[in-house]
């Protein structure tokens, strides 16, 4: 057992979220405790954005080559499976946290091995993997980043079977033969690219009528048609009832009949991770979302905040890095006594979780999304005009690829004459996205991005086209 | 011999300005008349942006393919060479501008074959290729859209020898076996990339100590350090005196001694052409640039506009379209007695020119930047920071390529609090010069620009990094 001890900060998950809330109350001066019972870096790092993308590049830069003529005559052999595996292994560290835990100790934070639960005001308990236990008080404030986890509904029969969810997906050693996922949402798509790019047949499961629901119905549409073209079973439409082991197999009840595989991968949402971390202790109900206002505080409970995807606001890792820049500025300044401003983009309130969070799906092709969508905006009631054009219409798409395909959709609020979404649908998009996001944050009016000249001949001319489209 | 006419508006010089200028005009109620001697498109669709991007983009994504373990077992062939030259050929269209030309009647411009030559105030004089004459009369304005050719320095023997420009080097039909070249600006940089990885034997001469001079120091470093890993013989600071004719060789004398090549590629700059267009019949030099306030108006010729290269305010196909998109508003608006606002920022002034010009440099690793030099704000006397960081620290890049190698440099205005140059040196960073121009050009203050969270894990989280080391 250690002894108790006090800290400024006490953080409950050491998470890309965690981290960056301990580190910006360190750079503020205060102490902070941060408290982890499984890797330190968290999902993201291990079972989440690393390993995902890693799987995904080599399929997403062999398609761009194979689309250049001149080019496509080199690319002759196949992608190296086994070499593809190992490089996302290195970029999750072999799932070994020791680089991350370094750099915990480096930042002058203190990392506290074990399960955090509330116990009260401004106490945490923390459980060793050997059973001990640390009471932490903190002065100021708790944080807690313990993020989400898959929800896994309860299908019939879902106890009797091994599902994936993202994190054994995204960690699997072996490609499986056949892969059956549930959801067509980014966590769905995003594996049902990169295991039938490495050899899977992969059958996806979509309950509603679209991929990537929410997102501008260009996207799903282009990314539905792309994974049948790759040979992936997208149905959708479809619902399942009840899951099965049939010997090696498993069975897979759908409104449609039976599908059968060798994984079945449950990627149907998430849920805050909440259900063993105290919460009763302070009068709030485990399970649940913590409900927070602007700076990321728990409402009704001072001295606690809930930051990252445990708020249920946004479920990006970015997302939760930002949030907790603004938790850890609002959680210095008040306890040295600094004003905390609540004003829309004060350095204290997350406002770019609703007005511009940026996302990015690393399908092929890639959705890249940025504030509210069309549909959004109709039922905002919001005086909005939407602009349509043709990625591939711009010469800088025909450079990138022959025959490239892409669409992108632009928001614009008639009566503030500023961008309010964008997304962009199409190969290479993704790093397109942050001047949609500077545009819709930096709140820079229609007449002034006029000036922003896209450099000719990139991809990047989408810009003047969608300019000229708005103005008729 | 056409029957002599009357426009609105004439243009001198179909390329992407003149077009655009007579597209501007047109769609605000004027007619147009487009005089071009020429190829409908001008240099950057025959003889520049288009040939030379599609003899890279090969090159470029080849590169990618083999920087990303796994995927780099599938290119095991070569680029297919003559392939790459026929995807350069029709995005080209074979050199031939009927689709231009039909683009050009579709918008209601009237097309004058033909070099024009102004003859006093708002006339010009096309004379065609048989020799007949038309004259054409103005009641607006006159727009002088005929760009800028290589400059061919006086060097002892060049006369006697056949060089090479940007228009040879970028519609070549054979790759040279040993090409020399003069000039390490875009162009230089540009060619020696693109034909030494087709095959070349590359030698690039340049008088200054580093290449991409004007461009922060980072980005020409890179170059020659990865042209020399690539086999181009680059000599700085060497100076050349004569050119002479030995067999079928070329032989260039430099500073340092002899170079011999089968071709000798001029890349030292640009001149305006302006040497045969009238200009003295309206009280102005010959061969000059056209100097022009910032409606791109000829300074006290109230009728005479200058736009695109042939001002020399700033020599890219995007800027010249900018500035033609400004000048035709400008033109509509004194013809229809409409008030011009001067004012930074208006429609009808070019004021990214000074402030905002983005350029991409196609190169392996490509250079993208915006806004000024660390060294241009020192000059200006600037209030300013610089922030550098290490591209290949962010996640996103590591993902993109194994041991990606760039640079990112952000130049603040510290009495503004906003950005006013961006440069990112690095592979796949075009796409990303985007949102620094947004910045700049909206002045998006600082602290707003830290709600502008980048997508994790993409290149783009160098913003966060630029910010966070911004801040200390």
């Amino acid at each position: 057992m250690t002894a108790d001890q006090t800290f400024d900060v006490i953080v409950i998950g050491a998470g890309s979220t965690g981290e960056n809330v301990a580190d910006a109350v360190v750079k503020g001066g205060l102490s902070a405790a941060l408290v982890e019972s499984e890797l330190v870096g968290g999902e993201c790092s291990y079972w989440a954005c690393m390993p995902s993308k890693a799987l995904l590049r080599g399929t997403e830069v062999l398609d761009e080559a194979r689309a250049v003529k001149g080019a496509a005559a080199a690319v002759t052999g196949d992608q190296d499976v086994a070499a593809t595996l190992e490089r996302r292994n290195s970029f999750t560290s072999g799932w070994d946290d020791s680089g991350q835990a370094q750099w915990v100790d480096g930042a002058g934070i203190a990392l506290v091995r074990g399960a955090g639960r509330l116990a009260g005001e401004r106490t945490v308990v923390v459980t060793a993997a050997d059973g001990s236990t640390t009471t932490l008080t903190a002065r100021h404030a708790v944080a807690v980043c313990t993020g989400s986890a898959a929800a896994v509904p309860p299908l019939e029969g879902i106890d009797e079977v091994e599902v994936w969810t993202a994190r054994e997906a995204t960690s699997a050693q072996q490609v499986p033969g056949r892969l059956v996922i549930l959801g067509g949402g980014v966590v769905g798509v995003e594996m049902a690219t990169a295991w039938s790019a490495l050899g899977s047949q992969v059958t996806l499961l979509q309950r509603g009528g679209r991929l990537l629901a929410g997102q501008e119905p260009e996207a799903g549409d282009a990314v539905a048609e792309s994974l049948r073209g790759r040979g992936v079973d997208v149905q959708l439409n479809t619902s399942v009832s009840a899951v099965r082991k049939d010997g090696d197999d498993v069975v897979v009840v759908t409104s449609a009949g039976e599908v059968r595989g060798d994984e079945f991968l449950v990627a149907a949402g998430r849920r805050a991770r909440t259900e063993d971390i105290g919460l009763d202790t302070v009068g709030l109900t485990a399970g649940e979302y913590l409900d927070v206002d602007d700076t990321l505080r728990v409402r009704g409970v001072d001295w606690l905040y809930g930051v990252g995807d445990v708020n249920g606001r946004r479920l990006l890792t970015h997302m939760g890095k930002y949030q907790a820049r603004q938790a850890g500025a609002s959680i210095v300044a008040r306890a040295t006594g600094e004003q905390v401003s609540m004003a829309d983009w004060s350095p204290f309130v997350a406002t770019a979780d609703a007005a511009a969070t940026p996302q990015v799906t690393f399908s092929v092709p890639q959705v890249a999304s940025v504030g509210i969508t069309a549909a959004q905006a109709e039922e905002q009631g919001l005086a909005h005009t939407v602009v349509r054009y043709e990625l591939g219409n711009v010469a800088g798409s025909a450079l990138f690829a022959d025959g490239y395909a892409g669409k992108a959709v632009a928001v614009v609020d008639t009566e503030r004459q500023v961008l309010v979404g964008v997304t962009f649908v199409g190969p290479g998009v993704s790093e397109m996205l942050q001047a949609a996001t500077i545009a819709v944050v930096g709140e820079v009016p229609i007449s002034r991005l006029w000036h922003a000249v896209p450099a000719y001949p990139t991809m990047n001319e989408i810009w003047l086209r969608l300019l000229e489209t708005l103005k008729g």
